[in-house]
């Protein structure tokens, strides 16, 4: 392969943006060419952001969301409904969940879904969490939010069963036709359990 | 709005990375948190590289790309014809031209099209500095490989109306479909300009 004309120091930057999600090695070639235009406070902005992701972004000690102290800002929140856990694969979904405006209660990040087949299993997931701390707080209701799809599936069921002998409620969030959705554009899995799923008219 | 339950740290990020070009609010969230669960070594790494950026790469004072001395790699090679000059709009094109193996001649960056509408005038950009050189040095040939859009052309015209008392040769690089295209998806302007430019076969 031809040697690239590009500095050193392009090439190591076009490398480290390459390792981000969904940035190829253009995409990575054309981000670095456009932070080189970049003036240089703004190029140790960012730079500073990067770092301060290490240095005050921490785990909270209770639901494995991101926060900036032991605790995060929902855990801590008394206006919230400590009673009722919303369990989640990522922190990407609460972001979801809070920009609906319809949950006030807390949550718990599993950080991912059983997959056997990528080797994921439940132990490598934050679920015992969730019995601890049904356990030890007052929880008067699980939603299992994990995704509709063979594994978020197979993870709501695993934890229902480890939960089935606490004397709570566990529920699942309603799985159908996307509100506004063209019901002509409805793939039949869905359709299928819009169907199955049906509820009372009013 | 509804206030983010994102830390400061990852909304300052989030918002740092949506300056970038082609990056919304959303992939920047997307890129952020990814970021959050990245090693601190690795973020340091990517951190050091965006100010090395600033710290480590400089115009070249020759031709205007990109360099880590004042004047480029290419600028500075004995082993490529200096006097021929292909004349571009963005050092992008000069990694498109360089993987093409086809040019061992070198640069000369104007940094843009003239775009009276967006109000880029022929001053704006480092067209002065081609006369410089060809005037300087023992220029034989200027290539213009700005874009063939309206605003490439027009520049390729200035630059060759600029040029045009300089005992040299003008060249702009070849229009027409391209190589390896199904003739059936061709453009209309495109095939219009390979008929019109057609040579003789062989």
């Amino acid at each position: 392969m031809k040697k690239s004309f590009y500095p050193e120091a392009l090439l190591e930057l076009i490398n480290s943006l390459s390792k981000l999600p969904g940035i190829g090695k253009r995409t990575a070639e054309r981000l670095a060419i456009s932070l080189v235009k970049w003036k240089r406070d703004d190029l140790a902005k960012l730079s500073g952001d990067i770092l301060g992701i290490a240095d005050k972004i921490c785990k909270c000690q209770s639901c494995g969301s991101i926060a900036d102290e032991d605790i995060c800002g929902i855990c801590s929140d008394e206006n919230r409904q400590q009673n009722i856990l919303c369990v989640v694969e990522d922190i990407t979904q609460i972001a979801v969940i809070e920009k609906s405006g319809s949950f006030q209660g807390v949550y718990h990040v599993l950080g991912g879904h059983i997959s056997p087949l990528n080797g994921i299993l439940p132990n490598d997931l934050n679920i015992s969490g969730i019995d601890d701390r049904v356990q030890k707080n007052s929880i008067d209701e699980v939603i299992l939010a994990t995704s509709p799809d063979v594994e978020g599936e197979a993870t709501a069921s695993y934890i229902a069963d480890l939960l089935k002998n606490h004397k709570i409620k566990i529920t699942r969030i309603a799985l159908g036709v996307p509100v506004g959705a063209d019901l002509t554009y409805a793939d039949s899995a869905t359709m299928a359990m819009a169907i199955q799923k049906r509820g009372d008219f009013n």
